[in-house]
């Protein structure tokens, strides 16, 4: 790579092109709506690629990426985290503006957001089907049952559906396992769904981890999927059987400044501050912040050997790497680190430089 | 905390200016320079502390945090991270207005640097005492020779001395252990010192961890030392023996959104895009990634039984509770998190915020 100075994360955009295009024939043949997750890539850059092929609905993280996005001309946005009082106002504005649904986890929460001033907005419940991060647990009825009928009675809110993340396929260790999650979780969302199908027939069903989605060819019963991390996708998902590496379309250029022969291990300045501090164990039982590639004029390309970030500091990313790698490498070289967790590392990043250096700007949580 | 929308890093500058103040007297006491590290706070109106005291150096981890402070009139830095060849310029730049110092690690980053048009910089030589990251090894006297005789031959520079960090620190668990590594971390460096010092009496020799600095009240044989988390500290510091939860002068000050009473279980807006995503593993045995404390009309306060982040995505945390904190917790409250490491929550921010709502400015990445 060349005119790198400092750490910079690299998107080769053919990648994640063809991720895009990969999942949105899949989400065509399956018949489910596909909408995105923009909190990985955080582009309306990269969200354009969305659009060449007549995706306009989006799923955010927070109010101010649904800002930026909306800004971008995006007009149908979920912000697929639990409402937060807090933002009221901002909500409540961007409702009026564009087709904005949100999410509700609770009956308290549901009070709170009809208690305000809003004048539309479309909810989803969250539901738990297995994850036990947020929302109301499947079977929870009784609670279900209430925050439906707070959410009915209101004229302003529109009762979408349920909404549920199957999250717990981000600790599963092979595609088996993922499919085992996921067919539990769906059997859970789809007999709620069933259950209020006569009272409520137009209610839809949305889920998305990209683990699931990306395994998975079907999705009988959902109407919607939110998968993100795809499009960049990374070390993480590899690990679970996600993708390949091939798929990875992010690598951290960062340059090295360190070479220690005697024990096989170089420093790299890119750490924490760039990467996060994400880790795999990865299938050999090491500890991984990263994986290191070499770029090429044209992309970048895994050695054949394994070389990693064995231990990650604020800025120093110590590399474990081979004789023969170490043999070849020199202060000042440029290397790829291929992230654990690309949306950690996306998010840190300012902006985005493709491999002909190309500026792609994205949203910034200052803004 | 009032106005209080989204995850917003609090300082308690009382605390903060009592840390400073503590560190400032030690030194003095024990009459070594104080080149305080700025990567933890990164900013000029904290830094400000530190001059009230009569400090005017101080210590930075990349080029552009330098240029940042070089701006707000800090006139003797030294960048204590390995030279990056490819930052060139612009450290010969820097250091054409500014008394700048940087660090060498190995006799070829050496050669390169002499083989620039540099005018003048202060470097010192990187030592590894035992915490192998980075650096030349304390006992490979035949490179450090060699990059002393690089340095001593060119004019434009000037070889300052060596400088550790005993990292290792970061890993010990109680204060004896801390005190094991640093005797035995100064040894090798005063060693080392003394046997360059018939032929080069004035070169210093640099070190500074906070863990060392916190609990050795006697630093003999050092010339300067560099802490920096100790403005801030954190759960990790607590956890190693560093200082007491009371010295803890951050906290994310973030909204409950979601209530698990069942599983003693909350949900914050609050994940490691706020926070990062370290962790340590506390007394008892619990992986933790914050602790959290309520807030109060002055500052905060630790409950008497632990509550604390168990797991952590993008922007959720999760958080275990007790049955009594829970039946008092309602969705939009906001609680705050005692950070595990305070350097990179305090790097994701944008801007603190103090406890009566003032904005305290920091560097950013994107300047």
């Amino acid at each position: 790579m060349k005119f790198i100075e400092k750490p910079t994360l690299i998107v080769d955009t053919e990648k994640a092109s063809r991720n895009i295009v990969r999942m949105v024939k899949k989400a065509r043949k399956a018949d489910v709506k596909l909408r995105p997750h923009f909190k990985t890539h955080q582009s309306a850059e990269i969200a354009k690629i969305f659009r060449d092929f007549k995706i306009n609905k989006a799923t955010v993280s927070s109010i101010s990426m649904a800002q930026y996005f909306a800004r971008h001309d995006w007009q149908d946005i979920t912000i697929a985290f639990p409402f937060n009082y807090h933002e009221l106002l901002k909500i409540v504005s961007m409702a009026e503006k564009i087709n904005l649904n949100i999410l509700i986890a609770s009956p308290e929460a549901a009070i709170k957001l009809t208690e305000s001033n809003i004048f539309k907005c479309g909810v989803y419940i969250k539901i738990d089907v297995g994850y036990h991060r947020s929302g109301l647990e499947y079977n929870d009825l009784q609670n279900i049952d209430k925050t439906i009928s707070i959410l009915e009675n209101s004229k302003a809110l529109n009762f979408k559906g349920f909404l549920c993340h199957f999250g717990n396929t981000y600790s599963a260790s092979n595609k088996e396992e993922v499919l085992n999650i996921f067919t539990e979780s769906m059997q859970r969302a789809q007999t709620l769904k069933e259950k209020y199908a006569t009272l409520l027939p137009d209610i839809e069903l949305s889920i998305g981890d990209t683990p699931s989605c990306s395994i998975s060819d079907t999705f009988e019963g959902a109407d919607e999927i939110r998968p993100g991390n795809f499009v960049f996708y990374d070390i993480m998902q590899e690990n679970i059987g996600s993708c390949s590496f091939e798929d990875i379309a992010v690598a951290l250029a960062c340059p090295i400044v360190d070479i220690h022969p005697s024990r096989n291990e170089f420093v790299i300045y890119g750490g924490a501050v760039h990467l996060s501090k994400e880790y795999i164990i990865d299938k050999d039982g090491d500890k991984s912040f990263g994986r290191v590639v070499s770029f090429n004029d044209s992309s970048w390309k895994l050695p054949s050997d394994k070389i990693y970030i064995s231990s990650l500091s604020q800025e120093h990313g110590v590399i474990k790497a081979t004789d023969s790698f170490i043999k070849s490498a020199h202060i000042g070289d440029i290397i790829g680190v291929l992230p654990v967790h690309s949306c950690l590392a996306a998010d840190i990043a300012m902006e985005y430089r493709t491999l002909d250096n190309q500026i792609i700007k994205k949203f910034n949580s200052s803004e």
